[in-house]
């Protein structure tokens, strides 16, 4: 988002999982991501998002209706909560938090259980696509930005079946060229090597 | 919020653990509350009361200020996923709805852990409390009616010790003497008697 809008941005590591008490000063609720903007620390994504786009409104990630608004946010909500807790943590979580937090091996029945998961999503989303330009409607909106930073996580460790929606696909094909995509793109997480797809725009 | 701002509704008890086919087509997420609005379908708690908002602006519940509105959306997202996963869902899934679920009995060690968390966040609460007159600043906003639908729930199983602090009670107390309460005080739980104080403006 912060891309999309042209807002620079210098990223720091932070160990949430042991969290320092400045880190507790910044973020009482313990959770990233935090954001520094005009000398005010700010916390929760979709807080954070929602500020953005009244401070920063072009261009605009929300559409100009409320009923097209609701839309949105009910979409984000479905990906950060839903498709968080039945897909992200059960395998980003388990094969990549993990190993980085010192907490062990995966427990393979929730990489399982978010494997059998992401298929009925990848399918709710096609139901979407079949009938949209983008998730939430004819114009690219944070919903698709939401959905986007959890499938490019699964999408780094393979867990995503592109092969299961050519709309899906061609889908996130539009948001990976995006400029906003490039560093998510370049990322590598410490010990995980990179899939040769993962950067490659004819995935 | 449909109280505060006399949106008639009437209610329906929906058994979203036993989704019916229905259900499931006004919201695939299989979650409550859905609100039935001008004819269409709307999920999702928080994407619901910012269209409301914006449907039915008097009386506001939203600040006029982009910062403002930022610290409700931080503190309802505070209470509907931090305060919820720590609290609500150790104490009142625990007794009340694994008994109406009919899945058994309360696990001790979530309501030993639900019971030792509610103390840290009444203490945020008095926090923000101690400079405020209302959570997220000086009017009543959606962030006191999400943390009030938290508490009240709780209050019912008497899991609110509303003597650490004199402050959060004098809140609560404010927002117990609302209109938007009077239903909510009425309500009871099949087989879960309510008890005295749960009702009383005088607690």
């Amino acid at each position: 988002m912060l891309a999309e809008k042209k807002i620079e941005v210098e990223l720091h590591e932070e160990r949430y999982w042991e969290p320092t008490a400045e880190f507790l000063r910044r973020n009482p609720a313990g959770k990233v991501p935090t954001l520094k903007f005009d000398g005010k620390f700010l916390a929760d994504s979709q807080a954070i998002c929602e500020y953005l786009e009244e401070r920063v409104p072009s261009p605009p990630l929300m559409p100009s209706t409320a009923a097209a608004r609701y839309e949105v946010r009910r979409l984000v909500f479905w990906f950060d909560d839903k498709f968080h807790g039945e897909v992200t943590t059960k395998l980003v979580h388990e094969r990549v938090n993990k190993r980085i937090m010192g907490q062990g091996y995966p427990d393979s029945r929730n990489v399982k259980s978010g494997a059998q998961a992401i298929k009925q999503h990848l399918d709710y989303m096609e139901n979407l696509l079949e009938n949209r330009r983008w998730l939430a409607g004819d114009v690219m909106t944070l919903a698709d930005f939401t959905a986007a930073a959890h499938l490019s996580c699964l999408d780094y460790i393979s867990d995503v079946d592109w092969n299961r929606s050519v709309v899906v696909k061609d889908w996130y094909a539009k948001i990976k060229s995006r400029p906003a995509f490039r560093t998510i793109l370049a990322d590598v997480i410490p010990g995980v090597p990179q899939p040769p797809h993962y950067a490659d725009l004819d995935f």
